[in-house]
């Protein structure tokens, strides 16, 4: 199903911004048994990066009731939410009235492979790099070209992600998913201070490190040392967690943090 | 007038590429007495931008009989063409079909103002960088939320333009123009290999020097250099070209060479 502006319709208008700049921001959220997962969580970051681009961000009840006509029909979806600035005329000048448009469109809700969790997945190095820009740094925007770039590097299911260095080299994220390393008791995910997207889950796994004794760090990670880490996690709201197996000719086995984290990311609704 | 795909319609795929992710390129045309002024020049930019991030560009007739139903309707307009890699579904990856989409809609000719070739424009700098990112650096694609950005940075007409740094502060471009610098018989416009758009009039103001007895350079150019040049020009399909009468509380009045490269960047249709 797909809603423009809370009506079913498939199209928009071919002058919104949306299409026209990537004006605009966007969420991917797992719906299960006609909930919206961590829909609290979402808002507030929906919020603060339209806040961050000066769109106004739709009032929570809004889109709360666009989801639930998503969730009536389909009880077991992802929802994808896309804010833009409403449409425009030509130039890159704002309208002065401030336009907001709205879609929320459901997508086939993939099955949670039980082998993922046993197996953990295969990744790889992509050669496109993650572009500098501070100014939208940690914003999930629609300008994401590099990341289509990047995922166009390879076909078929050998690979489940992509990671992605920034221009200096170091590791910033996967194409769809944040980045963690443990070293010991330590778990660390690179600074999105200059690319990249801040995730909810990203937030989550932080938050429930400290609940399996584990101290967090943010920080600038180069691919030696990701290489070295004791386990490589990755994260984003449709898969929760992904312990990563493999890495060119470097293979982990999940350690019992691992096992729990996954299973504190997965249970716990907050 | 709109058309999507070459039928006459407002709307487009709510799940098109081009909104999910900014995932097209795009062409601003100033068309004339029923003539798309720069045509093959602007089509093998497109084609060379669509190639650039792999999308299969339309053959040329196919987008010149779009222009052309326009212009039967529209002799004096602006054509703003959109190509995108059309639907997909969730996720970067993009449909192994290989799929594309195209809008073409006019938007009203903005007059040429006798009076701002005689008296110039006022620009001011944005404090909005231009972020670095080489694998997208010159194409005039969809993501261009930094634009938007920078162009939100003021309104009203006292300035016509903004201009944008890089992250190292040097002279990247304006929100909607290329820009140059004359310093004595040398025609200077800043190197676009990390940032920027590398618009068609860019290259016709290059080719053009010529006839005017300059050299050209393409090269990195401070702020502080531009202030001291001699004469600092826009350009952009649109407009043609503009030549700066103040920026701060620097202020220049109009060469002979300055008036002779806005005649023939506007006379000569190549």
């Amino acid at each position: 199903m797909i809603l423009v502006d809370g009506k079913r319709t498939r199209r928009i208008s071919a002058l919104d911004r949306g299409l026209a700049y990537g004006d605009g921001i966007f969420r991917t959220i797992r719906a299960e048994n006609g909930m919206a997962l961590h829909w609290p969580r979402h808002y507030r970051k929906l919020r603060a990066d339209c806040a961050r681009i000066g769109i106004d961000c739709p009032e929570e009840p809004v889109l709360a009731a666009d989801i639930d006509e998503i969730l009536r029909r389909e009880r077991d979806c992802i929802v994808k939410l896309i804010v833009t600035r409403g449409e425009g005329g030509r130039g890159y000048a704002p309208p002065q009235s401030g336009g907001v448009s709205r879609v929320a469109a459901s997508f086939p809700l993939p099955a949670l492979d039980p082998a993922r969790d046993r197996l953990g997945v295969a990744v790889r190095w992509c050669t496109t790099r993650v572009g500098w820009q501070p100014a939208l740094a940690g914003i999930k925007h629609l300008n994401r070209l590099e990341n289509v770039l990047a995922r166009r590097e390879w076909s078929g299911p050998e690979f489940a992600e992509g990671l992605m260095l920034d221009l200096e080299g170091r590791v910033v994220e996967g194409t769809m998913s944040n980045v963690f390393i443990l070293e010991q008791d330590v778990l660390i995910t690179p600074l999105l201070d200059w690319a990249g997207v801040a995730g909810l889950q990203r937030d989550r796994l932080l938050e429930q490190a400290a609940a399996c004794s584990l101290a967090c760090q943010v920080e600038r990670i180069t691919p030696e040392r990701l290489m070295c880490a004791s386990q490589v996690y990755l994260t984003n709201s449709v898969l929760g967690l992904w312990w990563v197996s493999s890495l060119e000719d470097r293979r982990w086995r999940a350690s019992e943090t691992t096992v729990e984290l996954t299973r504190r990311l997965r249970k716990i609704d907050d």
